[in-house]
């Protein structure tokens, strides 16, 4: 007997201009990944399907977005915006006001699939430069008009929804340069808007567009690099795959200008001083509630591929490498850029997704990595040669040290090759009812397992979820978990009180309410409670101080405001 | 023939208790340490003094402090704060007024030993916890009584002058505890005002203590490192000499606790997180505005003295000094631990204070290391051993490559050595009319040269005035500049004016206000101009959310309230 396995018919089609899925599908609009057959047949055994449940796709929004909602700005107020950034550069039609006003939330996905809209903007603005951006901040501010901002658009916290309407102001359309490379300094200028690649580029051909006598590198490669902006990684507090080594993105930050309705200003250009309370620091992670980024100047670094060094370990028990981890960030002989371990359930359908070899596992658990304990860690090292070498050798010895083996730097070549593909699963995983999403948070090393354990057994307490983690930034007081919760799940209301629960118990057993994902409107109902009343004060007086009209991003932004009625 | 030279008779004396000279004179009562014969020659010759002029000291504070000031506080304000603090913990004296209003700044210097007081507290009081501190917060708010905090008393800018009276709170006389090791974390808890050597010496033997397996270092040795405080460290954000790798002290501050008006609160415990604006960053370098630092967990580092690598180098110019520093701190092989560079004025006076053999000259003269050319370097790397190896290698060869010679670790171990006792000099100068003095600066690598030559072309405008400059702070960006400026002055409205000149070269040329010594009340009419109206007013929002009654180090700190009188 020889027939084809039964695979579900995912989606091969580009969706059509103006439908609601041409807003939530992920990235590329050309581009798709599919799970394997091998992930399909687990999700089939674990979710107890057949390929009947398969046989029919579900809610793919493939409909045109209509909204029927007027705009709440009177015509002379548009006619106010166009005069400042030009008439092509103001847009009130459907399909703007809801594609600038939506993220990418596995709640996004759920209702836009199913043609549901929730808050938009009146008007979409797409400044020209930061001229203009004064200007109509000065604008919004005299008439009361809110402010959303809009760069990237791949919050997943509803960080962009403009919950009190208004204007949705998009960076990214024209403020999206990289102005300027100070090779001296080893400093960049950039636009807020520029995308992650097309920064990364210009950076790496610096010596044939800025006439620099080296390369260089952005150092900040987020999962949403493709699809993300300088500005928002900064405003965000977001963190790069290779975070352990060249920092966060509040790291790489030199300088700030910014936009609000107290004034314009930029921080100043010193590596360091003693002149107060910086800044520079506290607009890091304002979120648009205190102004607007309108340029900023980032350190960079030498790009030097030539030097990588790629390693990856399996460990017999995810406490071994923790502890590993731990001793080798501790250890001060350098760190490596990505740096990821995963627990026994992500290494496991981590295996499976990409297909290991039968007799790999076999020898595996011959040696005694069995099967949901053994945990998967990968990585690389970037800097100088002599650098790198030195880093990748003394995490081997640290790596055996702890009982595990080296699998070469084949799987993470292999991970670094598909890193920033993994979110277009997401719409063929929906299509069949399935969802997919993450949450995250920091942890100190002295409460890792107690959050790992908390939060995993709410997630697995529900039936036939899957519940992958990994930390994957790590730091000499402890690191990051990353929790991915795929299950059988279609219906808005069922997600959003699953949802809470993780969050409440990311609370409960002492993790961050966010490592690097922001905050936005979804995590803000969190915040008093997490920083305590007093410091949530300090958040206040700072936005009473640059927004006193709550103009900027309103709503429940960083949890500054009221609490929109959603939740 | 065969005479001994003439010598100044430099006080070999430890002042006595209750003196003007025992609050001025710097560190411990009975070290001296004093000007070597070809430092006291090159005195003479470049100020045009003869022996005659060291006959006998000037002003040396010797006579008792007599205040005659009666107390602003109430007597039942009196006895509330001893039914706090306990009796013996308030004091009223004299002596304690003035000593616990005073730094080290030279114009105190200058002062104290003419017997002239400024500004002082009503009271000086002794908080055992943070629970006094706390009830006395409460107190002092209600009553709108100033509270001025002291700690090691190390401040260079007035920054522990209680211009409005009111109290001192003197916080390193029982808060100096550490309090806890988390090995797993690496981490200490620690009260603020622990000295630098209690503290450093409890982490490095941790395994006696705490029980710990490793030993521990802070990480953190500013030139005050034994007269100041861990608390004193973050408030005004200070910089230790090893901060190239080390960080400076904003840097490896986990988290804080404090007391304000506004409410009591300690920041989050994690390694990272993206929750919005991070008070644990806004309460670094508030200089004791907004509230008072009540326990502090610091970062701490694996103690490995056993792995360091000196090295000490020649260059023959500052520009190949400064080239190969930039060169060493980007290329990305790991960084020194102490890393310096001296001026060719700082290298010349440098190596007669520490009397350079003549051969050591001929020899490097005849190589083309110039007088007032060549520049001297020195280092150590700290961290692995493997590492520490090839960092000092890489910076050996990038040294070479820039013309250097090596001069081997001897210099950079004699410097270590001597490290803490330089302001030792001070007072022996004084003695004699002659004044030493700094101010410093941060700067990019692009402005390092105009700040170097604009600030030293006003300082040598001065006739007879010597400067000298070191760079001893790296980062990727830049470094700072640190000018020692010494003169024949002993008027103290003349070392304002001269002083105030070198402040406005500084802001002229562009380097920061402030790279390590902090702000105080000194530079504090400058920070309007240097921040900008919008980020002053940052900063001012933040002291009326903390502090609305200007309780909190009032008069002129940061530059937040009025200026006092004395500008």
């Amino acid at each position: 007997m020889n027939f084809k396995p039964f695979r579900p018919d995912w989606t091969e089609k580009a969706p059509a201009p103006g439908t609601f899925r041409s807003i939530f599908k992920y990235g590329d609009p050309h581009y798709f990944k599919h799970p394997s057959d091998a992930w399909y047949k687990m999700m089939k055994q674990d979710f107890h399907l057949s390929d009947g449940d398969f046989s029919a796709r579900q809610s793919e929004g493939l409909m045109p977005v209509v909204l029927n909602r007027p705009s709440g700005l009177q015509p002379e107020q548009i006619d106010a915006l166009k005069a400042i950034v030009g008439p092509e550069n103001v847009a009130q039609d459907d399909y703007s006001r809801v594609k600038y006003a939506s993220g990418k939330t596995a709640e996004e996905i759920l209702e836009l699939s199913s043609g549901i809209i929730r808050e938009v903007a009146d008007a979409v603005v797409h400044p020209r430069d930061k001229h203009d951006v004064r200007k109509i901040v000065e604008y919004c501010d005299a008439l009361c008009i809110p402010l959303t901002v809009f760069s990237g658009g791949s919050s997943v916290n509803f960080g962009c929804r403009p919950v009190r309407g208004g204007i949705s102001l998009v960076v990214s359309t024209h403020m999206n340069k990289l102005l300027e490379i100070n090779e001296l300094n080893q400093t960049a200028r950039v636009q807020p808007g520029m995308f992650g690649p097309a920064y990364e580029e210009a950076l790496n051909r610096a010596p044939d567009i800025f006439n620099t006598r080296q390369r260089y590198t952005c150092g900040h490669f987020p999962q949403s690099f493709e699809y993300s902006t300088v500005g928002g990684w900064i405003v965000t507090l977001g963190s790069g795959q290779a975070s352990t080594y060249y920092g966060d993105a509040g790291d790489i930050v030199f300088s700030q200008e910014y936009v609000t309705p107290a004034g314009a200003f930029k921080t100043l250009d010193y590596p360091a001083s003693a002149t107060g309370p910086k800044v520079n620091d506290i607009m890091k992670g304002s979120e648009g509630a205190f102004g607007i980024l309108v340029e900023v100047t980032m350190k960079i670094f030498r790009f030097m591929p030539e030097n990588r060094q790629h390693f990856s370990f399996m460990y017999p028990t995810w406490e071994a490498a923790v502890d590993a981890s731990r001793e080798i960030m501790q250890s001060e002989f350098g760190k490596p850029a990505i740096y990821r371990i995963s627990d026994p359930e992500e290494t496991d359908r981590g295996l499976k997704l990409y297909g290991m070899p039968g007799f790999v596992n076999t020898y595996l658990s011959h040696r005694g990595f069995l099967t949901m304990q053994r945990c998967l860690s990968l990585g690389n090292v970037e800097g100088d040669r002599d650098y790198t070498r030195l880093v990748a050798r003394k995490i081997k010895r640290i790596a055996r040290k702890y009982g595990a083996i080296s699998l070469s730097g084949y799987a993470a070549r292999k991970w670094e090759h598909t890193r920033y593909t993994e979110p277009y699963m997401r719409e063929d995983l929906n299509d069949y009812g399935i969802l997919i999403d993450t949450l995250e948070a920091g942890v100190t090393w002295d409460n890792l397992h107690r959050l790992h354990q908390g939060v995993r057994a709410y997630i697995k307490g529900r039936p036939d979820t899957m519940c992958l983690t990994h930390a994957s930034h790590f730091y000499p007081q402890g690191t990051n978990l990353y929790f991915i919760f795929i299950a059988r799940m279609n219906n808005p209301d069922e997600y959003r009180a699953f949802q809470r629960g993780i969050i409440d118990q990311i609370q409960k057993f002492g993790g961050s309410l966010s490592h690097h994902h922001g905050v936005g409107r979804m995590i803000g109902p969190w915040m008093e409670t997490h920083l305590g009343r007093e410091q949530m004060s300090v958040l206040r007086a700072l936005k009473r101080h640059f927004d006193p009209h709550n103009i900027m991003n309103p709503g429940g932004q960083l949890g500054l405001d009221d609490i929109p009625a959603r939740r």
